[in-house]
């Protein structure tokens, strides 16, 4: 089972610390979602759509050997990690719900990002509130819990101590060899 | 970007025609969701959840070649396939409300599915109402489509042919094999 990324997302959010970890709780950040030329097609009739499901990678995030048991961002105590949302799960599959602004061309303006600039995208599908939305449901432990912080930390990635030392040796940041590698069809 | 399968989902359902489209059409059909002992310990906590997200692979949807325009069970015009929930797409991954009705050991028991029996499960994650649910959200063309139907045909399938071959050739069925290949976890 391979993926293949269809763009890319454009996001303010360089760095998991300080990257909400929510769209609800993301303030209405805004960011754009870059669709590769091949794949334009695919978003005729998007415009028209409230909202949408972005479906990506978290390719920041450990994922190969991770913990099954993690401590959320919004609790003090260890839930098992499909119990969360956390970014660091055995597939490193994220999805959000974010207000779609514009379709231009081979990009989308969207609202409420919570996704970490670069990030790979895999799917877009529309949020159908028919078959989406349901209010009464009981949500576990969240539901005791008090949401303490909107913003993530660096526990889930992996990245973090490379880059640490890439500072040290005075090479090129490794953020900025990331993102090349990272974005083979980026403007930036 | 590779995915491995945690797990296996039963249901109802043995080929896309008459697979209900979406959990809310499903009319409460009820499944089995069968997670491999290595991942067992992620499922903490997830009892107390009353909806769950399951994130799977249309293993048997056309997708190395797909279209990029399609005409969904919902509609009698073709749409871009990034505005449609069609399993026929660039990445193959399904995403699903489902109700949680109960935890035990490996398996969850689950209502609302609108699986194929045998689908690779990939993650899951608790519903949150907060994070996830939208009421006023525009629908696009689903807004002025009327549900002709609830249920799916064979139209986004890749085995039909072959599965039609197997059958007059009196080899063991197309849809065995794939079973046998498709459920290496699975009790049946």
């Amino acid at each position: 089972m391979r993926l293949k990324p269809i763009g890319i997302i454009h996001s303010p959010f360089q760095h998991a610390t300080g990257t909400p970890i929510q769209p609800r709780a993301a303030g209405g950040a805004e960011g754009a979602v870059q669709v590769f030329d091949e794949f334009v097609a695919g978003l005729k009739d998007l415009r028209g759509f409230g909202r949408i499901w972005l479906i990506y990678w978290f390719d920041r995030a450990i994922h190969r050997k991770c913990n099954l048991v993690v401590k959320p961002y919004l609790d003090d105590r260890p839930r098992g990690v499909f119990a969360t949302r956390a970014p660091a799960r055995p597939n490193p599959i994220g999805l959000s719900s974010v207000r779609l602004l514009e379709v231009r061309g081979n990009t989308l303006r969207v609202r409420d990002l919570d996704v970490l600039d670069g990030t790979p995208l895999l799917d877009i599908k529309p949020y159908f509130p028919q078959f989406d939305s349901f209010r009464n449901v009981k949500s576990g432990w969240l539901r005791g819990s008090t949401l303490r912080g909107a913003n993530a930390d660096d526990r889930f990635e992996k990245r973090k101590v490379k880059a640490r030392r890439a500072t040290i040796a005075t090479r090129p940041s490794a953020s900025g060899r990331l993102a090349s590698r990272r974005r083979p069809g980026s403007k930036a």
